[in-house]
Order: structure tokens, then C-alpha cells, then sequence
């Protein structure tokens, strides 16, 4: 079954805020067995609003709206979807009651305004936002399905978990189909040679199956995907495609590397530290992310200036006077640092010119040091990442990861 | 002038990768006097990219695309745009020895599949892609105009920055019209409660001004935005707006937190550093994120793990062990930790319980104490930043943030 998403706000189209909401429900639909055909984004304007509405019933079954349900005058998409539907504001007692829990504590908040959260449309049917006061509205139009969220990400998240995707599952019991993804990732390889290597197989991959090359941050990820009932089909090609690529490939499946790393010391029952300068803290937030990395992850050094490099993680003053905050030396000097001050089983330390400013003919932008510390010793090895401050600092974020994973499979 | 944005991927409609193109385009074409009218979504399908492009060339006179341009068989934007405007593919020497050029100390790279690269539309006008080998491709229709850019983030903004927005101006010179959006932060106010103080003001508002709330983490940011030629009507509400709600006014520009934070401390010739245990390194990577910071921010102690609070930062083992990593007394020994080893005259700490795991009766998931440092004395609070490990920490990192402005604005 197919389904679209209609994202409503002035700040999407004057890039005050990114669309991060798609994605993630796009995720959600396809774990469903649900096609997202198409993702429009519209300001908050009833005229525009109505037209994507007509123009994303004609071509999906679902279509899932966000934003502009806030209890502003700027907020316009309740009273859009009444005029879409022809139908009127009625209080809804199970809207009022949970917004009234909701703030019980917050007696300021309570006020007109927020009162006008719990008027919903006549003919829909409320889906409780568990935790905000803008309620879930869904609507059937013969046997297609319109459902409101609000925008803000959190609120739609749970609303989709919660609420939205059990709803649409019993609405629409025969909506799944088969969709599965197999990604993979590689690096060491540019993209056009690798699709010469894939290029005889690739030819003769069944229709069913498409391939996708995603390239980025000097690695490449390569998806298959199926939209038809033959798991068997995309099983054998998946088998076929690790074969050909296995010289390259990092991870058989869709993972941050960091996440990689992490399963990989978990196993194992080790520890790993950082001492980042260009970074500058990327790779902890990184490491930091997700839930549990508590138990392998043991902390960072950001060690933005040099005296932190010194006071902190013991890089000599000599040493960064002769050789300078980006060499071989210092970033030894600090991976080793790292390892010692946090007792850990390995490190990764990182240094380098993340520009626009601070580049010399001898060390351009984009020249970035990286070390990492072993308890059988430490490697060091310099890049060049390219230009461009975001650009850069990803990249080593990227070649950081894979070269402790690269590590520790061999010597690890 | 009309635009409008296509975001040609699979990836995105699956939601492995998140479209941040088009809100950084939606920037530069406000800038530039262009209003985004509709950014769209479709998947690399001939037939949906087609209908597409008919239906934004019936709302706009620029449609800007991206993606599908890479030398892979996936990638089919090319030759639809051939099949939409009539034409057929040519070589080009101008790209040819553009990707000569690029790829010449990589000899691999320079295969046959990358030759596919300076194959070009024939009717159409080459803008160079200095940092890719994908054409930039320019079309003409009529008085109308589709640009053609790859997806790859670093590409897709060189190139609209030194190629696309100068090549528009040059073409449609009376394309730009007034735009201006002036944007100010408010905190310590329920959205409806400033709707309210703000309402008798709001529904005078001259019809050519357009007010936005924007609430995110326990922050509002308020838009006046105006698309006529009345800058003097905006500048006047704008200062009525600035003066109603000055009791709970951040900063009266769109500016991330960390910049006012960094800008404050610039004037002062004063620095900081950050000590994160829940925040991770998320607080370093803004900080650090901006050019210029490390005349200001001095670096980071992630602490993750007790044993890095305890041998870095010097938290006493009975302090974690008796009050517990999530403490007042933890944060304000982390805070003093910190500034003293970086040597900085003001310094944050965090420390909480992100989840989903970890919490208690006591302290639930949610649970942040913060701490601040200045020459003056420390002060620390205690945060309940609700459910969800993303937005904990964002929300952690804007109290974070707004702590810190607020102290030295009243004792700085």
C-alpha cells in the first residue's frame, strides 16, 4: 500500500528548520511493509495545503500529515483538515482531560489558548499524543486514511510507536507487503570501480531486485532492495554481492560504524577512550549516542587548545612547539594520554586544520592526524579530508572508526 | 520569483539518509530574494520524476533538483532530464577535463564508468562542479529554469554558492524580491502564554507581516517575516515585538545558542571549558562546530565512565559513591575539575540519566544536574528534561547553554 507524507510549516521552506521527521518516519512505514511514494513539503497556507492534500490522495491510500497543529494563530492545519473534510470543531472530552493531566503542574499553561487544543474535527478519530497536548487526528475518506501529527519530533515519534502505526494496521489489516533492504558497507574503493567489479553481476539481478550505490565521507554503502514476495531471490543475490565485494566491506548490515566498534568491545569486554582536536567532541556525541555504550565507552578528552593538550593529556611542550598541534608526535603523545588517564583498552586521538582558517603550504586544510592506541602498540596515519569545516570533521569522524575497527580485526 | 526543489533518492524515501540539502538551499534562495515554494521528495523512478518536474514547473519558474547524478546504474536523473527537454547526450570537453584534472592523482578512478561523467545534455549550459566530477546542469525553458545539482552535501553547496545562484542572477536579474525574516529567542514562557501577552499585538499586525512560533526544547524562537517591499512596517513591529517580550528575551537574532554563548565571551577576551556525562560530547561538538571557537572554548572532559570523573576530573570517590554520578555535589566537583585543568574563567558540567535504562524512583530518566563555573562561585540546578535519549541531551545542551548566558549576563 502506498502512503505519502505532507510535512506543513513556513520554517521547512526558508531552511529555519530541517525536515528530520521524514526519515524517521519513513523508517517506521517501511518496517510496515508500507511504500512511501512521495514526501512535499508546504507552508503553512490553506490553499497550498489542500492542493498537496488532492494531489497525495491521487497517487497514495495513506497520507500522514506533521506540523501546524500548535495552538497559535500560525498553526492553520486543524482548521484546513475541517474544511478539507466539511466538517466542525466539536471539545473533545478525551483530548480536554488528558491535557488537563498533562499540565496539572503547570497551572500557567492552562489557559484560552491551550483550551483550544482539545477542539478536534466532528469526524475524526482522536489518537492520544501521550506526551503534548496537540491531539492525533485520524480520517477516513472511503478507504483511503489521512492522519494528522504534530510536528515536533518527539511527539510525533511516540505518536507514530504509540498510536498511529497499531491504528493504521487495524484499519488496514492487508496494507503490508513485502519490503526488505540489505545494506552494506565498503571502503577503500572508489565508486565507478566498484560498480565495474559489480557491473556482470548487476546486469543480471532479477527484477525484482534494485541496487543502490551510497556513497559517502570516502565510504560507500550498497543497498538491495525487494518490493516483492521473494526473500529467496534477494538472499541468493545478497550472498553473491558479499562474495564479490569482501576485499572492501566493512559491515554486512545497515550500522554506524560507531555502533560497530562498540559490539565488537562489548564482545570482547574492552574499553575505549578519545583525546579529539578537530573532532572536537563529534566523536563522543558519536560514541555517546546510543543507549548502553556506557559499557565500552569510558570518555574524551576535547582538547581544543593546546595547554589542554599538555595539562591534560600530557603532550610535551617541545613536542608540540617542534612538530606542531598536527603531527605524528602530538597525536601519539595524546592517544597515549587518553588511554593512561581513562585505563582503557584502546584510544583513538585525532588532530587536524577543520579550516576555513589556520591551512599553511606545509599542512593545507584538511590535513588531519589520527592515532590509535593498542595494548600492543599505537598506529598513527594522516589524511587528507578535502575542505570545507563539516566536511572534514566527518570525514575524520568516519576514518577514526574505521580504522580502530580495521585494528582490531586484524590485531585485536 | 517562484522556486521549487526536487530531492531526487530511494534513500530518502526509505529514510537511510536525511534530506539537509534543502533547508540549507531554502537559506541561500531567501538571501537571494527567491521563496521556496515546495520541496519534493520522489524516488529514482523516471516516470515519478517527470511528473515532478510538470507539476512544480506549473507553480514555479525555477526548479531546482537533486541527486541521481553519480556514474552508477542507479542514477538516472541524467538521461531523464535528456528525455524531458528533447535532447540527447554529448561529450564535453570542459568536463572531461574537469574530472582529468580532479582525479589526476588517482589513475584507478579515471575508468570507463566515469567517463560516463562529461556526457552532457546537448542543449544544456555546464555549470562547473569544482569539488566533483557530476556536471552541474543548466536548462532553459522558455522563461523558465531547471538546475540540475548533485546530492552530495559539500558538492551541492560549493556549487549553488559559485555557480548556481550566480548563474540565476545573471539570467532572471529581476528575479529577486523583498524577504526578510528577523527571528528573536525567548525562554522561561509557555507558548500559549506568549501567545497570549503577544495576541492584542499580533491581530493589528499589518497584513504583509507573518508571525511564526517555533517552540524546541523548552525554548521559543518567534519569526516576523515580511515578502513585500516594507521594510520600515517590519522594523517597527519588530521593535514592538522586542519590547513585549523583553522580560523573557535570549536574543533577538536566529543564531545558535553556543554563538551568542561564544560572542559574549570573545568581547570579554574570556574562555570556557565543559566537563559532560549525559551530554556526551554533544555540548563540545556545538561549541567547537563554528569557526573562530577556539579563541574561547578551551576544550572538554567527557566524562562517561565514574573512573574518568574521578582520575580526570578529580570527583571524590565518596562523593560518587555516597550522592551518586547524578548529584549536585558530583556536577559542582566536575565543574571546578574541569576549569581548573583547562585553566578557563567560566566552565559547564552535565550529569543525568538520558535512558532509557538507569533510572530510579528517585531520580527518573530525565533527571539533569548542571553545573556552572565562574571566577565568582559555582551555581548548579537541577533539570527534568522528560522521555527520550535525543531529546534529553538536546534539551541538556540548551539549558546548558542558556545557564551559562544567562549567569554572565547577570554577574559577567
Amino acid at each position: 500500500m502506498n502512503c505519502e507524507i505532507i510535512t506543513i510549516g513556513d520554517e521547512l521552506l526558508i531552511g529555519q528548520v530541517v525536515d528530520t521527521n521524514s526519515a524517521w518516519m519513513a523508517q517506521r512505514l517501511n518496517e510496515r511493509g508500507i511504500v512511501l511514494k512521495q514526501i512535499t513539503s508546504v507552508h503553512d497556507d490553506a490553499e497550498h495545503i489542500t492542493a498537496a492534500l488532492d494531489e497525495a490522495f491521487n497517487r497514495a491510500d495513506i497520507v500522514l500529515t506533521t506540523g501546524g497543529l500548535g495552538p497559535t494563530k500560525d498553526d492553520i492545519t486543524k482548521k484546513v483538515l475541517c474544511d478539507y473534510f466539511h466538517t466542525r470543531l466539536v471539545p473533545s472530552k478525551q483530548v480536554e482531560e488528558h491535557v488537563r493531566k498533562l499540565y496539572k503542574n503547570r497551572p500557567d499553561v492552562l489557559n484560552r489558548l491551550t483550551a483550544t487544543q482539545w477542539l478536534v474535527p466532528e469526524n475524526c478519530t482522536v489518537l492520544t499524543n501521550r506526551v503534548g497536548s496537540a491531539p492525533i487526528m485520524a480520517f477516513t475518506l472511503n478507504a483511503k486514511r489521512l492522519i494528522s501529527l504534530p510536528g515536533v519530533p518527539h511527539e510525533m515519534q511516540v505518536g507514530m510507536q504509540e498510536q498511529v502505526l497499531p491504528w493504521l494496521t487495524e484499519q488496514l489489516p492487508d496494507m503490508a507487503q513485502t519490503i526488505a533492504h540489505r545494506t552494506l558497507l565498503v571502503s577503500g574503493i572508489a565508486e565507478s570501480s566498484l560498480a565495474i567489479i559489480l557491473e556482470k553481476w548487476e546486469n543480471a539481478l532479477p527484477d525484482c531486485l534494485h541496487l543502490a550505490y551510497l556513497p559517502k565521507d570516502g565510504t560507500i554503502r550498497l543497498r538491495l532492495s525487494l518490493y516483492e514476495d521473494a526473500i529467496d531471490v534477494l538472499d541468493e543475490q545478497w550472498n553473491q554481492l558479499k562474495e564479490l565485494v569482501q576485499d572492501y566491506l566493512v559491515v554486512d548490515e545497515d550500522k554506524p560504524l560507531e555502533l560497530v566498534l562498540g559490539q565488537m568491545l562489548l564482545a570482547k569486554g574492552q574499553t575505549i577512550s578519545t583525546a579529539e582536536s578537530c573532532t572536537g567532541g563529534r566523536l563522543a556525541a558519536l560514541l555517546n549516542a546510543h543507549s548502553g555504550s556506557s559499557a565500552w565507552y569510558w570518555g574524551s578528552v576535547v582538547a581544543y587548545d593546546n595547554s589542554v593538550k599538555q595539562n591534560v593529556l600530557g603532550v610535551p611542550a617541545d613536542v608540540l612547539e617542534t612538530h606542531g598541534a598536527v603531527s605524528e608526535e602530538t597525536v601519539r603523545y595524546m592517544v597515549e594520554g587518553v588511554r593512561n588517564l581513562a585505563h582503557t583498552d584502546y584510544a583513538i586521538a585525532t588532530s587536524g586544520i577543520a579550516g576555513p582558517t589556520g591551512g599553511t603550504p606545509d599542512k593545507p586544510v584538511g590535513t588531519v592526524w589520527m592515532a590509535w592506541a593498542t595494548p600492543d602498540g599505537t598506529y598513527a596515519e594522516c589524511f587528507h579530508l578535502g575542505s570545507g569545516r563539516e566536511q572534514i570533521t566527518t570525514r575524520a569522524c568516519t576514518k577514526a572508526l574505521l580504522g580502530m575497527i580495521q585494528i582490531l580485526r586484524k590485531f585485536g
